[in-house]
């Protein structure tokens, strides 16, 4: 195991009706004057926004208002809510919604304090300094309401990139599952595929001799083969949301990702799909993980025959691992498919002509140096052969 | 699930030669005249306290000393450091050595301020205010490093109780898993097997459909089974003592615990024992815990098949689930001697003439009132029952 260091200092509050303790916990952690960030229409529509206003008022905290989000959230928002905090001095950012907005509400949060262009943190510069950060969660999926990461997409170029820095953890999270409860089956289905892929990016490790984290992930992702088709089948399966909740954040704060290296191949070429298409990342993620594994395969057999026998159920053959391998591989694919998820470039809207252009951008855009992936480093060639591999 | 909060922003440093950091983080966190609170021998002659000191001095930390925690630590010495601090006008607790040291460090850490006696806190008060206090830890074991909690042993009466309070948790937490590679394998066995207990009092719930925690105590479960002979085969091995520590951390955090009722009936009935004939915590629960888990058994007997099934590889037996439960507690009991804890009170050093006094204080010690037990309900003919088990 590598040497870390691990702090997810995150007050989560969690169960039924807790968004009503919003103002509570913005003023625990010393906010006086919130910008609330949040998408579009829903929070509007279930009332949400609402309750969170009045317990807001309830502490006699001011605030103003930024909606507008959008899923693959933009650089232009971000840009205008950083001006806006600066104008009306704002010391604290409280974002509804999903990991779009808690993205960009981290964007915003790093960026009033920085005199540079907030960009730089999605060049590699370490957030060391943000406003503190709430997050009332309307969807289990990105993590973003327990990590120290954030994904932005600058309009200029189209370049969807991720920054991170303990400053970007978020002081506290609301979490009541019942508010997922009215999402779209489509969302919901990207919000599991999503959490599946944060635990096999970090199961695809280099690092030897990590059974602790691996377990955990494991017990993660069981989690989600249980949880996820009772939820599709019951959206309103409270139980079922809640143990999907919780396992979305323990699949990224970390905790069963430390001292070990990781992959984040799967994140990196489906950033282009949705920076090009617009895709949901989640949806992207269905079609790009099982052609990246089904690329890697031979680079650690046993480690995803591992996992096929520990997760998938899978027998293992100790004649022929690879084929167990594969058949882990297949029972991801069947399982996405079964939630609804795209299984390919014409399913997802992607076409075969813009193969080259996003393999050049995962391998050279915005910086980057000729490779990517964590688990095997890829040139462009290979980008290229994966995106084939999901015609 | 239930509603709950989680919180747990200890700071976790964890790999080779960490201690010598020990000192930045003192600072980092707002020490400055720091007590080193510690045990015996150990810590003093393998120089570890000395590389700790010259860290502090590193940073020009002033520090006094307090030895001499024992296992099953003392309220004596708790008052002694109490007064200690306030003479010395200590700011930053600094706990070096095992669980008892931690404890015995939180409990002063919560005196200090404190107008009352300390000992309020370990009837019932939640601690709210203390000092804030660091750690390094030299055994993976009590999981104290990462929890709201402390067990202290009050000389009068020998009543051995605990107190719980976020005030508690420490504020970083110096995880070097070559710190452990010099402990005596039965201590070795001893740290093992609490962990397997936190996680046991935590799986053995009366809520329903908590899936994503039983996944993930099912997953730091098999991490013990696996790493923990590895590192009695091999008192040297980095990598296993490396995931042991991480495992016994998150095993007590409580991430895998919130949402659900617990039991604690285990660490209940030992602890009568521990304060009774001193005998090492985990070697108490080796004993108690098959005694406790086959008294309750009926309660809910599919909950202990699925543990036998998931965890200790039993096969079910569809027509009698109740024997595959059975089968996973006498999987447990071998692999608790396996790794060398007694078996029965007479390895442990108990005495049945004692049990009668010892269900008493279990169930009436100390302002109790009458039962015990998170799980089933139990009252002092059932416990004096358990005992008998284990003779």
């Amino acid at each position: 195991m590598d040497n870390f260091t691990f702090y997810a200092p995150t007050y989560f509050v969690f169960g039924k009706a807790t968004e009503n303790e919003t103002g509570k916990y913005v003023k625990r952690f010393g906010g006086s004057k919130v910008l609330i960030h949040y998408g579009g229409g829903s929070v509007v529509r279930t009332g949400l926004l609402d309750r969170v206003k009045k317990s807001l008022e309830a502490e006699n905290l001011g605030y103003v208002e930024l909606g507008g989000v959008r899923p693959n959230p933009r650089s232009g928002l971000v840009y205008e809510g950083i001006r806006l905090c600066r104008k009306e001095k704002v010391d604290f950012i409280l974002a509804v919604g999903g990991g779009s907005t808690i993205d960009s509400a981290k964007a915003i949060a790093a960026g009033v304090p920085y005199d540079g262009d907030f960009w730089d943190y999605y060049q590699g510069r370490v957030v060391e300094e943000a406003l503190p950060l709430g997050t009332v969660i309307t969807i289990s999926a990105a993590g973003s309401e327990g990590s120290a990461d954030s994904v932005i997409t600058k309009e200029e170029g189209m370049y969807k990139r991720g920054a991170t820095g303990e400053a970007l953890r978020p002081k506290f999270t609301i979490m009541n599952p019942a508010l997922t409860q009215t999402l779209p089956p489509y969302q919901t289905a990207c919000g599991i595929t999503d959490i599946l892929a944060h635990l096999y990016e970090r199961y695809l490790t280099n690092t030897k001799d990590v059974e602790c984290t691996d377990r955990m992930i494991e017990g993660l992702m069981l989690t989600m083969l249980h949880e996820g088709p009772r939820v599709m089948e019951n959206p309103d399966n409270y139980e079922a949301r809640a143990n999907i909740m919780w396992a979305g954040m323990m699949a990224h704060n970390n905790s069963c990702g430390v001292g070990r290296s990781q992959d984040w191949t799967s994140h990196d070429i489906e950033h282009e799909l949705s920076a090009m298409y617009d895709c949901a990342h989640g949806a992207g993620l269905a079609v790009v993980m099982p052609a990246v594994f089904t690329y890697n395969l031979k680079h650690d057999v046993l480690r995803l025959a591992q996992l096929a026998v520990r997760v998938w159920g899978c027998q293992m053959d100790f004649g022929n691992p690879e084929r167990t391998a594969k058949e882990g591989i297949e029972a991801l694919r069947r399982f996405l498919i079964s939630i609804g998820m795209p299984k390919n470039f014409g399913e997802l809207g992607a076409q075969e002509k813009d193969i080259e252009k996003m393999a050049h951008s995962c391998c050279y855009g915005d910086g980057r140096t000729g490779t990517t992936g964590g688990y095997v480093s890829l040139n462009q060639q290979d980008v290229e052969n994966i995106y084939r591999l999901m015609l």
